[in-house]
């Protein structure tokens, strides 16, 4: 938590051991121990992070889990503090190799927890089968990141249910 | 130029207005003229930056331009030396304000050229009136950059096509 808390104060940059020993009152020694980096230790941080975690919606319905989804990728880059957090981890992944492999476990952990919905969505039929679920959540929470985050819009509900409309549309059938 | 190509070498942190002026013979003084800051600088550059142009496709068909726009933001984000400098950039810009005034006019910029594709598919009844193009552009755009950046995975054709599939189901009609 120490370690998540200075990078929203203080963006990746601002991030060092000695902080988070500081922060946390560890010694700076038994955290090497474990991480040999900074980059490692937020990516631990980031996986690890109960706040960072997604629901796994189960509304009963593809639309409905989709909608929940987006919601929480919204919440996740848009409400403070976690915001800040994931902002600037991620943005800082982009460029440095070794937390791109944090960045890259986070979002497998994530991924291997949203599978149930498409399962389940399998199961009622209401998925084509031959649509990865992986581009789907692709298509939406990279929509969510690019509006968010590149360009600087606010996320309101037509947009929220409009991309999941056009998904829905592409991947779903029956309904 | 000498801006970018320092950003690719040393990332955004590592760019000074200092190393602009010595890379591109430029006074130090003249640059501060124009540009007040580092990030003012990247965000000029990036705009007017001819190797980050997405060409405007004209392919006849939606689903041509949408995959040729697709096509051309894989190259932006993977094809080097641009690739580098697109990535450090946006990364950088989701932590400082500043530069994410320069992001949000490159995405402005390259989404006035983009309305043509759309426009035309309504010309010719190809899309759904009442679907938002941006939307379709940060849904294509955001999952190249989620699978690229932040999961780390190989873009080949099943996957651009794959997602150009789903939004085409959804925002396409006819056909």
């Amino acid at each position: 938590m120490a370690t998540l808390e200075l990078v929203a104060e203080r963006g990746y940059d601002g991030l060092t051991v000695e902080g988070v020993a500081e922060r946390s009152g560890v010694n700076k020694t038994t955290i090497y121990r474990w991480w040999p980096s900074k980059s490692a230790l937020l990516g631990d941080a980031l996986v690890e992070a109960d706040l960072l975690a997604l629901d796994t919606p189960d509304t009963g319905s593809l639309r409905g889990d989709l909608m929940a989804l987006v919601n929480s990728v919204v919440r996740l880059l848009t409400a403070p503090p976690m915001a800040d957090v994931a902002v600037a981890a991620l943005g800082a992944a982009a460029r440095n190799p070794e937390l791109a492999a944090g960045t890259q476990r986070f979002f497998r952990d994530r991924f291997a927890q949203e599978t149930t919905i498409f399962e389940q969505a399998l199961g009622r039929g209401e998925l084509k089968p031959e649509v990865d679920p992986m581009a789907i959540v692709d298509l939406l929470a990279g929509a969510v990141w690019l509006r968010v985050v590149f360009r600087g819009l606010p996320v309101g509900e037509d947009f929220t249910e409009g991309i999941v409309d056009v998904v829905m549309g592409g991947a779903g059938r029956g309904g």
